[in-house]
């Protein structure tokens, strides 16, 4: 997979190294600081001053745009779509249907973001980022934390009073997380960024293995942590909704289709017709990014015309009755 | 689609230009002589004389071994299987399971063969050859002459009395055959070979266009040219036997699968089934030639573990009674 980053601020137009068994490894993100709900440090919650940066074809990304859009927190805090051809100048906002221009910025390549955060910035040029409009700077660009920081600190912002990540539920909420990562959310990509046969053939077999399991647990109860949704189902959604349409063919995750495990279909359903899930999935997005970027995978950039994909289809979630978010946590003193 | 060819007798390691709108034009083949059953002419029909040199990967060379053992020839014409990886070298018989050396020949590469027959030969090096031991030159490697050939040429050395190219039937056959070409057998090189997406989508959406007009073909009768297996049908066979297991992800002939065609699905089990078709169908070559030998669509080489498909599944083609092969022709005079 080939991908630019910036070195001490220098953009490099450079390829990831697979490791000498030709495995994909993800490096990890750099900006970790933390908006707070109390008001205290650098970072204090505030209705519009925090903004995202995201792809909607970007797993990681869309984490946030769901939580964002669950919480009801889209007036509070702004969203920047790039476009969704990621080229040798990494991410950009080059205007593709449906993307933005960069108001916040004027930026014309996402590095010029990551610049502006830390002007010798080196690293990966990635989504999402949470960015501080107060401070010019990149407060977090981990999509996990940014997606928790969304969940558990913006609720004095948020429409709803509801949290993906419910008290009694918290552990095992994380755990799932964790646990998602590296078989699913990551392997897909170790699958399809391999670089050998080897280390393609067991990404794929962990990752099905993987699948066969929550296929189980899938069997028994409507979520992945139970009776209702936690923020680990934002993260097994936001893989599962480009199985099919993408990692199937072009990442070679093909064992079998999503479509043969009824319940992780079905549940994929349910989620997609859930509130906040359709409305911040951009199908089209995800196959030009796919299949246009990776031109390392697919190096004429033609994009599919299939496969039909009907995720508006009926599902059988409901056997457990109406949907369940949890409310908000009581307050215990500030 | 990177490919060697002879020019003059000297191999280049060459590419296939796409015409300027990015569309996979066909070169056409070069060696057309006859064999004939009248024992008249340069190569009149002999036990023992004819060889086929083939890839059961290649659904071209595949049509000449299916014929062959439909008609029970194994023993009149031997058959040299290459190793199904074409790499830069072309053709070769480097060993891979279930590929031959060459004992005719003792040639490394197949372009060796095609020397050996024309040492200022210029052209492509394809599969299927039909090979001549006694005058040691290429008699024909047009698959549809060869296809032909051994129908029509070789009763006298055939255990099973039967023809696929039956009085009555033969311009429809005929018809048949050259309406596959473009759209179908043809098709899918093109839809995977283009280097434009709008080539592309053209040839992919020609392609299932020709497939749903012969789904209802076949909601109306047992094989494409009414109740009698015909050499339509062998051809129509290698391309749709390839189809959910490579063509549909590595051609991006992803509008449906075929599965998705229940007549289509149903004939091709129903083929499979047939005796011919499964022992001359090596999945396992197929899936290794597409995946490792075209490297300008997937420059990885990995073979995915991918997909399952069922071919002994039943069908229901035995709707329409018994399976019927033609009888061979009544001799009028000679």
């Amino acid at each position: 997979m080939r991908v630019g980053l910036l070195v001490d601020g220098e953009w490099k137009k450079d390829w990831y190294a697979p490791d000498e068994a030709g495995r994909f490894v993800r490096p990890k993100t750099r900006f970790r600081e933390q908006v707070s709900a109390s008001g205290q440090g650098r970072f204090p919650v505030e209705p519009g001053r925090y903004h995202l940066y995201v792809s909607t074809a970007c797993p990681w990304a869309s984490r946030t745009l769901i939580i964002r859009a669950v919480k009801g927190l889209e007036e509070a805090v702004g969203v920047t779509v790039v476009d969704p051809r990621m080229g040798e100048d990494g991410w950009s906002f080059e205007g593709y249907p449906g993307s933005d221009e960069d108001r916040l910025n004027g930026a014309r390549y996402l590095r010029d973001v990551y610049l502006r955060a830390d002007p010798h910035y080196t690293g990966r040029v990635t989504v999402p980022v949470l960015w501080d409009t107060r401070e010019r700077t990149i407060v977090n660009n981990e999509s996990r934390e940014v997606l928790r920081m969304l969940d558990t600190e913006f609720h004095a912002l948020a429409r709803s009073p509801v949290t993906l990540w419910p008290e009694g539920l918290r552990e095992r909420v994380d755990e799932t997380i964790t646990a998602l990562y590296e078989p699913v959310n990551n392997g897909v990509y170790r699958t399809g960024f391999a670089k050998s046969q080897d280390a393609y053939e067991k990404a794929c077999r962990e990752l099905f293995s993987a699948l066969e399991g929550w296929e189980q647990v899938l069997s028994r109860q409507r979520y992945l942590c139970g009776d209702v949704l936690t923020e680990a189902d934002v993260c097994m959604y936001t893989t599962l909704v480009r199985f099919d349409l993408v990692y199937y063919a072009h990442f070679k995750c093909n064992l079998s289709r999503l479509q043969d495990f009824p319940n992780l279909w079905n549940y994929l359903l349910d989620l997609y017709q859930t509130p906040g899930f359709a409305e911040t999935t951009d199908l089209e997005h995800i196959k030009v990014h796919y299949y246009w970027s990776q031109d390392a995978v697919n190096p004429t950039r033609i994009v599919p015309l299939g496969p039909r994909v009907d995720l508006r289809a009926p599902h059988d979630r409901d056997r457990w009755g109406p949907r369940r978010l949890a409310p908000l946590p009581v307050a215990r003193g500030a």
